[in-house]
């Protein structure tokens, strides 16, 4: 029988190298990026792995295509599905049309317009619902009884995870000997997948997760556990509001380190001072591994750090344009 | 006696050759990115050179960089003066700095306090006077007689011309075969360089200015055949807001092929699909060249379209953090 808890059961380094080799032709390759102001703020060496510039603007994109990839030929052929209102239902629009089968999103009718928008550029079917997760699974479980697609979780599915963790390898293969890397957590597909890069491929890199505090879940999971479901998390950080899976969990307990949480002011300001030092774009989500150590959580001296940026999906309609 | 109009006064390709290797170690060499996304709304292959990724996030950088390391060792101890509130005064106090030399900045005391703290966090010393014209150049006349500083003009100075023309250079060596290459225009030094460049080492490339309607004196006087200055220019794209100089006006008048204008609402929403499709923030002068080709004033269908991004420093404390 199946039992997370159980490392013999999860992905292991050959998934990843096969995964990272599957899905190439049809990601990004994303670069890492620096700055010698931050270095000097810091007094680390920081490495930003920059899946701002991924596909469809997120890792999860990764995850996407893998777990699609993995599909046989008669479940590919009746498409794929999944509830989100985020960046893994483009990922999962995007990758579906690559591979030219449906993919059927179940999305709260109070979804932001520019998020409709692009499942649809993506060739995405939309399927609205009321904004409770109740909701959202009942319409899934009716999409897909109607379509026979298959249901593609955000995070809690070993081919999702292993998809996230090709990011964390290609990090380790263009920075060598990091000492510690940063990676934000929700619902753990990122964190799990980076914590396996780095348990098979450089297991002398430390691994910290970061968290808003406004949603702080993975932290109390962390400490106790056992994992202590979300409840109304209320952060900018809008990419992180998920709860860790039955998956995630067990591998974010064995190979993470330690998980540190800072507040919204602070993402905020990190994510400021990246826009105006490194001139990129980054989601709230993906400033609160700097956040961390600009308040003193982590601290980075005289350390090589990587940072996982995991995407930079933002909505520009709010600002004073 | 010196005659700007003569060919033979401009800098050559063995000057920008030189200019390239020797500032090399002291600037990036800047990424060149795409989008398929831009590619696909506008018909053509675009490649952005990102000098908003440059040292002190400008283009600037490369000018002021060639003009200090062209002065004898008793002109560099006296150190070097300007009047800017812009690009130049950052990169120019940056480029005295890593060659341990004064940089005497006269700034308006309008200037924008992230501006002044840009400047002092190089070490550049301020000098404030009124905001005109005549207050800056005889404030810098003053700074200049007291110190023996020499002036380095932001882009009427032949030194300075060659070390912007090295941003063209680069793309050239990272693009082969453009077919086309946009610029935007404020003095003409980004230009006139870029110019220079294509003339020498693309010679097959077109090169066509792109202008704020708002300030559009460099088409104004392109299309009289003398120097139109610049009358109470109003336009967002504020590295744009100069009139051409009597350096750059004759080498833009040989090469250029055309320069037409934007409207600041369209150079407005080129920079915003910009920040939210290639995730990286540039400033409104970089969006100009994007703006005409989205609103139909140059044409890219089909064509290889260099692009050059001049910069990326923009005052986020207008933004609703």
């Amino acid at each position: 029988m199946h039992d997370p808890a159980n490392p013999s059961q999860w992905p292991t380094a050959s998934d990843i190298l096969k995964a990272s080799r599957n899905i190439a032709p049809y990601i990004h390759r994303t670069p890492v990026l620096g700055s010698s102001y931050l270095n000097g703020k810091t007094g680390g060496q920081l490495f930003f792995k920059c899946e701002n510039f991924q596909k469809a603007g997120a890792f999860k994109s990764r995850g996407a295509m893998q777990a699609i990839l993995s599909l046989s030929k008669t479940a590919l052929s009746a498409g794929v599905a999944t509830h989100s209102s985020g960046n893994h239902a483009q990922a999962l629009a995007r990758a579906a049309k690559l591979m030219q089968t449906p993919a059927y999103i179940v999305m709260p009718e109070t979804a932001l317009k520019v998020k409709v928008d692009a499942v649809m550029a993506y060739g995405g079917q939309i399927t609205f619902c009321k904004p409770t997760l109740e909701a959202r699974e009942s319409t899934l479980a009716q999409v897909v009884s109607q379509t026979g697609a298959t249901i593609i979780h955000p995070y809690n599915d070993y081919r999702v995870i292993t998809g996230q963790a090709t990011a964390c390898l290609e990090l380790i293969e263009q920075c060598e000997s990091l000492d510690l890397v940063l990676c934000p957590v929700g619902g753990g597909g990122l964190l799990s997948g980076t914590a396996l890069s780095l348990a098979y491929f450089s297991e002398n890199t430390a691994l910290i997760a970061c968290e808003p505090s406004g949603a702080d879940d993975a932290m109390r999971s962390f400490r106790a556990g056992r994992i202590i479901p979300s409840v109304q998390p209320d952060t900018i950080a809008d990419g992180l509001l998920t709860s860790l899976g039955s998956l995630t969990f067990p591998i974010i307990s064995k190979y993470v380190q330690d998980i540190v949480t800072v507040s919204d002011k602070d993402i905020i300001k990190a994510m400021q001072l990246v826009w105006e030092r490194m001139k990129i774009i980054i989601e709230p989500s993906s400033a609160v591994p700097l956040a961390a150590i600009l308040n003193g959580n982590v601290d980075v001296t005289g350390k090589m750090v990587g940072i996982i940026v995991s995407g930079g999906n933002i909505d520009l309609s709010k600002f004073p344009w």
